[in-house]
């Protein structure tokens, strides 16, 4: 690092970002040379408008995610970790790897900039996890009280080959059902995180980048669908699938992973871990002979808890399957978990 | 429309935007069926985590832009035309055709839908208008007090041919500044329509596609640089160029197109039409032979206003030629324009 730029960052490291700093002048030059072009690397180039791209083998796909999440660190990641994982996980459960992504950082006056420069290195860190590269980025600055912190929209671009053919037209009756690992425990990670409710606990969130385990369900014959449980969590995709199937979806709450801490989360505040969002799994539906082998497939990607939980039906609802008997899932229709994610 | 779309938007056309509307589940759906999806059309597929992007010949750029701007709709666009322009102008700068877009949309609890509706409606048009297709999309609701009404986020990726060599690394002491309009006319409209002030008028925001005139100008030899003059103004495009280059900046007072509306916002307010965000305006670097030849060209592509407003200089600051003489235009420090974009 050159003098000046360490200069520069450390003097930066000691303020809060203030409205000057989103003026478009010196002050905004200062923050993203500093924090923004600092961790991303000779990836952003910050002297151009847009980013030219390298070309690329295949069909490109491209996707957007915002990001609201509060507190914006938690025990396994932070609104960075997760802008980045969110998007690059949009595309890997397309069938395409993550090329390039770009960032708009929403930044409310006050924020002190060594906890912005920590959320842009977990940015930069998942990047480089995902094999994308940060290409282009953008900084406003709302006034005190206009805002939250920060808030963050991404933007992904990648590219998939010879795919499959994925997609809800795909689904047929007697399809498996696989999640990836332990459903919810991003979202319990969260509310434990906000300390509103006067709990403390080992949970982390499970956010984290589903590429490598994406890729490796392509490759076994028989993958229709895939999806990340994110927002409204395995009911809501669940939901998806019947909305655009048209076929039910049956759950076996006994093969549904998940994890004690957030169980407990779930227990005491009364949420459903169905609905909690998990921003690190996979769901993924798969012929019936190919169940085995995906649940394998997952096992050997980093997925040790992954599981077979459900099955698609000739029913018209979605239903979870309790030592009690069959009971009826609703799509979500209210809110208990605003900025979750 | 059909008639269950038509039930839905005439409902959701009398609400206020819910936490319950950013839950992932129904009323998400609502809002994204009855307001994105049919301003939107076909580009947007709502059933796809990532929306797959048709071959392109050429090279691929990609940019990413926030929009803040308050009040949401002003004289000439709103919050939704200028985040398809901004983005949209960014690309074409550099050269290239916008194909794609992407929208984050960061909505506050409590905002009228049928404002709401208006300004997806804006940037249907404008995205229309400028070729592009708005393939993918997000909504994210902040609870009432943590939000401003509405923040944009956008990325696009575009084309480019044969384009010539563009960057500030062509530039060449002796070339000529062009801006293709009046100035600051944005951030007048803006301030203006603030009424904060106490001021009425006529002013327009100059928020606008400049596809068409970049298009024009890369077909005429010479061209070395583009650029919109947005946050920060013409100043800090001519201190861009003086820290790309180490060239300084020219500029001549009385060729500088400035409305006469601007100029009485600026004497009344005390602001430097310099500084003042343009959305609609383009500033070209080019070869003094070709000086002329673009200014047609612009003249030719709906730009009535353009003018040759300064030349690169073998001094290192930027200065202004006035009636009085010359003076040094200084890099902004402060903010006084908040929100202005």
């Amino acid at each position: 690092m050159d003098n000046d730029l360490h200069k520069l960052r450390h003097e930066l490291l000691q303020q809060t970002v203030s409205l000057a700093h989103g003026n478009g002048g010196r002050l905004t030059r200062d923050l993203v040379e500093g924090i923004f072009a600092f961790h991303f690397g000779d990836d952003l180039n910050t002297t151009v408008d847009a980013a030219p791209l390298s070309p690329v083998n295949g069909e490109l796909v491209m996707t957007t995610d915002g990001f609201i999440v509060e507190p914006l660190e938690f025990p396994g990641g932070s609104i960075g970790s997760l802008a980045v994982n969110g998007t690059a996980n949009d595309l890997a459960v397309m069938g395409a790897r993550p090329l390039y992504l770009t960032l708009n950082a929403f930044i409310e006056e006050g924020l002190e900039i060594r906890l912005l420069d920590r959320l842009v290195a977990d940015a930069a860190r998942a990047a480089h996890a995902a094999g994308a590269a940060i290409v282009a980025g953008d900084t406003k600055v709302l006034r005190q009280g206009e805002g939250s912190g920060l808030y963050l929209g991404m933007a992904g671009v990648g590219v998939r080959g010879r795919t499959p053919k994925l997609g809800l037209e795909h689904i047929r009756v007697g399809d498996r059902l696989l999640v990836s690992g332990t459903i919810g425990d991003h979202g319990a990670a969260v509310l434990l995180a906000r300390q509103e409710f006067g709990l403390t606990g080992n949970l982390r969130s499970d956010c984290g980048c589903l590429v490598g385990v994406a890729m490796a369900l392509i490759d076994v014959p028989g993958l229709r669908f895939m999806r990340d449980p994110t927002r409204g969590g395995l009911a809501t995709v669940a939901h998806d699938i019947l909305r655009g199937t048209g076929c039910g979806v049956r759950l076996d709450e006994q093969n549904i992973p998940v994890s004690e801490a957030a169980k407990g989360v779930c227990e005491i505040l009364g949420f459903d871990p169905l609905i909690l969002p998990s921003e690190g799994r996979l769901v993924a539906v798969v012929a019936p002979a190919a169940a085995e082998r995906s649940l394998a497939a997952m096992q050997q990607h980093g997925c040790p808890d992954a599981a077979i939980v459900g099955s698609i039906t000739t029913e018209s609802y979605v239903t979870l399957r309790t030592e009690l008997g069959e009971r009826l899932i609703e799509e979500l229709e209210h809110d208990p978990l605003p900025r979750i994610c």
